[in-house]
């Protein structure tokens, strides 16, 4: 070729735009979409560098006529598929008009379509409560994939020295620390990888770019993680794909340290009874774990050793003894806790099941009685990013509750007791299939209908009997009892004082009704000897626990200097069942617009997927959480008049205008 | 005080100067020693930050005039010992004119003496061959003591937050991350630490200022490391005081590996013969690795939680299958490593009983053959801080051999077999009592005198008899071997080919010569049937031996473009037992003037130690190791061809004029 025709055809360029960024640029003809998305910061994804292995960097090429950008775009435009891209085509399969960007080359102007799927920075839009809200993944570990020139004689360089080099000037990963697990995987990997060619070709995964963690032989798709929320009943958690944030596999499973208390006082004066016993509590828990995370396996069947990342949520109390910390200190005043700040250790320091190289990271805790769940809360509902004064109350045996917006954020826990969770009620039983969830009373009748858990019909429509079944209806559930209570208030047989009364109206003989002493219990269902019903005590429990949450918001509002709340998120498994309508009125919440109030689900949990998918999201609760104020309800003396003030339903002295336009609005208008 | 007085004092100020370094300023009367030394940048050490608890700032005033610095340094410029010195006095004692620092206030000028054992950086000072080279102490894990205000209800800040901010408001260590070991000591030790007083007292291990690594109640004095040299046929280990170097314990026992082989090569053999056998032969030597220092501690009677760095050294398949990583490959052309780099990992991974936040930190390996045990002969004997050219020689089973100097050093592993260790010779045997270590042979009758291992005295003299007891002579060492062969050929019973010959003498008859064939053998003792003696076969596997030293030795200055070295070291159990005047006789080292070869012991296990008690010695010999150029004899032509000449005793064509002019100094010229 003669130098001037090599500068001739130099000279040549085609443009190519990429969509829907509209980046655009003139390359040489012949430079692959894949390089000229590089060079001009398109976000097109790429794993194996460029080998046609991945995948992952396919381009739709849109096909047209491009006026204002003066573009003409035919499939001329690009160099048709060789060998190397119909090889996948054939193995791994190309949808119509799809085209590898590392195999596509420029031969005249183009304008490309980058799918969402072939970005690196792909955006999860959130749909529904229980999902995570918009999030840009960007995972703490990371695979790349390598190919290496064997050694030789004359290149005796060790594996370390020739997979490092290969790292850096391919993936700009420089400065790697080694795990050990990765270094035991290191030579097998390479080795085992040799049946794939002629060189060494293997996947790393690297964390938070500063430390490989784990390899694989040849080319590794995709790696998982697990979001997991640890909670004093119960352990929950989901398995997740780390590169687009489906979720694999949900499971949970009954936290097995119940035989040391059923609830986390209980579990506390064991230890400070036992000395030397928050070990066996931290293996029962870490057991416990395991479980969970070869359950996860089991259904979604990805194997352990493709699982990199955990993250962790929990209260105080659960986030320190799974860690190995003795909790003791958090049930006697003042309630320090050991740590705070977000935490990664290694998965296997705590048993757990996974890659030898996995991570777990422990959102960080806020105070003693504010945990890596309310952490997790925070993430998933981002009081901090919004500019109205926004209310999170995440509903447990405490209610932790978060108050503030951009600017600021205080919290505090207040203790609600277990009554929101069916404890402590006569007939009161956890959310399961049997449990009445729904209440109505009838305002001049008197008389209830329902719903329960499992069963499409109210109790008054025909075929309920039929659909119930033999089971019958078993007890009454959280948000049941808070709809019973409230109907009951609504309906004027419960006065604002909590006391029954029949307001004038005769209620001897009727058959929803049995007198107790000088008050009443209500009869929600019957059927042989089982009676389900509300009695005076229940009323009570239900008036404390909602007292509690309101005192704590009441008291936060204060220091925070507002009189009113823009929004209202509940979270936790009870606030994820509740009508926000009915936890309004019986004064579980604040007066507030109720098209603005709004169950967030398991919010806890929801936080602990963000962390997991999101590098960002870590950093982003380590510095929020340094930020939130904390205040101690057990030492305010405010909290005490606040709580003796709430007592009434819905409130003895705070006027709830908002709550009353929509009682209209809904026909529940108070007798 | 009036205001006015007040700046009157505050303007008086007296002079100190600190001795040896000379450094000198003008401090506010009542400031303490302390302070004036940490201001001046004085090296006058304190763990407990100046509160009389850790007594390491203790100084000495130099009474008299000093008419240079116009100062009268007299007892009474200084404040006398207050309660509290007195009190640490009591309890710890306080040597006769000594003060502490922190407590001992300026009154007027004075001169102060630092002595060696309150420097914070202190000097070791190497006396003798198995020391450590002078090295400034600064070990990778040091100790901070602190104290903290307890936490209430107006500050519940947590364990972490509050002993985070004391390390850095008081030592100014910052950013750290926190062990799991740590986090589950921190809230015991803290308040364990109560009884000491009214606030937090405890004591915290940090690691590279980067990491805390443990916490301990109260004030804690000292932490302690092991260097461990894992050798094919014995581990051997050192305790020490990180903070002196101190060795408190020595131990060897013997590596278990043996049943997977003796030697390396075998063992690398039944790896390749039993596939996934690699586990098996790392739990065997970790399992050696925890007896040792079980051991360690036992001699000691130090905690195995005191424990908190180790060291380890080998050659690259010990050190590779102590990491957990199969070594297969290094037996198979090209013999790459699998990694090269220093490496630290938690001690706890490799099953180690040391605290549970203890780091393992492996030295560097440079080349297929050319292991960690070879970087630490080069941290011990420092070529590459010298302008000499210098020649290290660490005689084994393989002879790793680093040739160089201040700007370059080259190295590489010849193979001797296992002659110099005293096996595959006829009466060898390793270096224990009653072992032949040193023989003379009279120029004249031909008849031999000898020592052997464990007597004083030489064979021919009075009492050797009664003094080697019934155990007899047993055998002949190494370093015996190689004084035999040397003796045989300068007394012209063995050719410089090798061969015996009578040199026209009448041996027939001699009591030490059997005829054997058309050759001899040569008796050194007889005792009943025991017979020890020399054969030709001994001097073949001599020769062999030493010409694969010299070889490489050759091979190295070749590449190096130098004919001559200005210093030998010979490291090694045999290095350290042989005489290097011998050594040289038989051509085992190129010619050097004698003054300047030197044995250099267990230089290997030496640079273990320094590199335990300094940070910047496992820096240095991180960058020295990957600037090593590494020569492979096996695939160098002209290693055969210097094999073949230097099988002659000394050499076949290599002029020796400083040896001919040593053995005429020591009258052991030839015949």
């Amino acid at each position: 070729m003669s130098e001037a025709f090599e500068q001739e055809r130099e000279t040549e360029t085609a443009r190519v735009v990429f969509m829907p960024s509209g980046r655009r640029g003139d390359f040489p003809l012949g430079t692959n979409l894949l390089e000229a998305a590089r060079e001009l910061g398109v976000d097109l994804d790429s794993v194996c560098g460029g080998r046609a292995v991945c995948g992952r960097c396919q381009v739709l090429l849109s096909v047209g006529e491009f006026a204002k950008l003066q573009i003409s775009s035919v499939a001329e435009n690009l160099t048709e598929p060789g060998e190397t891209e119909e090889r996948y085509k054939r193995i791994k399969g190309l949808k119509d008009g799809r085209r590898l960007g590392c195999q596509a080359q420029l031969r005249g102007d183009v304008v490309v379509d980058v799918p969402v799927e072939s970005q690196i920075h792909r955006q999860v839009v959130r749909k529904s409560a229980d999902e995570i809200r918009n999030l840009e993944i960007d995972p703490v570990t990371k695979l790349y994939y390598v190919e290496l020139p064997k050694p030789s004689m004359e290149d005796q360089r060790s594996d370390l020295d020739r997979i490092a080099a290969q790292l850096e000037s391919e993936w700009g990963v420089a400065g790697l620390s080694w795990s050990l697990p990765f270094l035991a995987g290191l030579s097998p990997s390479l080795r085992a990888g040799e049946v794939y060619g002629g060189e060494f070709k293997a996947t790393v995964a690297v964390r938070e770019e500063c430390e490989a963690v784990a390899i694989w032989p040849g080319f590794k798709e995709r790696i998982y993680g697990i979001a997991i929320d640890v909670g004093t009943t119960t352990v929950a958690g989901h398995l997740c794909a780390l590169d687009s944030g489906e979720v694999l596999a949900s499971a949970g499973l009954m936290n097995p340290q119940i035989r040391f208390g059923e609830d986390l006082m209980s579990r506390i004066s064991y230890l400070q009874q036992n000395e030397d016993s928050a070990p066996e509590l931290t293996a029962a828990v870490r057991d416990a774990l395991a479980e969970l995370v070869r359950e996860l396996c089991r259904q979604s069947e990805i194997a352990a050793e493709d699982i990199l990342e955990l993250t962790l949520v929990g209260n105080p109390t659960m986030h320190h003894l799974v860690l190995g910390i003795d909790p003791t200190q958090l049930g006697v005043e003042p309630f320090p806790l050991v740590l705070d700040v977000g935490l990664s250790v290694p998965a296997r320091d705590l048993g757990l099941p996974v890659n030898e190289g996995g991570t777990a990271f422990f959102l960080p805790c806020i105070a003693g009685h504010v945990g890596a769940d309310t952490a997790g809360v925070i993430l998933a509902q981002a009081p901090h990013a919004s500019e109205e004064m926004t209310l999170v109350i995440d509903v447990g045996t405490n209610a932790e509750i978060v108050l503030g917006h951009r600017d600021r954020l205080i919290a505090c826990s207040s203790p609600t007791g277990p009554a929101f969770e069916g404890a402590q009620i006569t007939c009161g039983q956890r959310a399961a299939p049997g449990a009445i969830e729904r209440v109505r009373i009838d305002r001049e009748t008197l008389k209830p209908r329902f719903r329960v858990i499992g069963v499409e019909l109210w109790s008054d429509e025909p075929g309920f009997e039929e659909a119930i079944g033999e089971a019958g209806v078993t007890g009454i559930c959280g948000s049941g009892i808070i709809e019973a209570v409230a109907e009951l208030y609504l309906s004027g047989i419960v006065a604002p004082s909590g006391r029954m009364q029949a307001k004038g109206r005769e209620v001897e003989g009727h058959p929803n009704f049995i007198p107790k002493g000088r008050n009443f219990e209500y009869i929600l269902h019957q059927s042989g000897d089982r009676v389900i019903r509300v009695t005076p005590s229940d009323i009570r429990a239900i008036q404390l626990a909602k007292s509690a949450c309101y005192s704590g918001t009441r008291l936060l509002m204060d220091r925070m200097g507002t009189s009113h709340v823009d929004r209202v998120y509940l979270a936790g498994a009870f606030g994820s069942h509740i009508d926000v309508g009915y936890a309004m009125a019986i004064g579980l919440i604040p007066d507030c617009d109720l098209a603005k109030v709004a169950s967030a689900g398991n919010a806890a949990g929801t936080g602990a997927r963000i962390a997991l998918l999101s590098r960002a999201a870590r950093q982003e609760i380590d510095r929020v959480a340094r930020t939130v104020e904390k205040v101690e309800t057990a030492i305010a003396a405010d909290f005490q008049e606040y709580f003796v003030a709430a007592i009434n339903l819905p409130h003895a002295s705070d006027p709830f205008p908002k709550l009353e336009a929509w009682l209209d609005e809904q026909g529940l208008a108070r007798r």
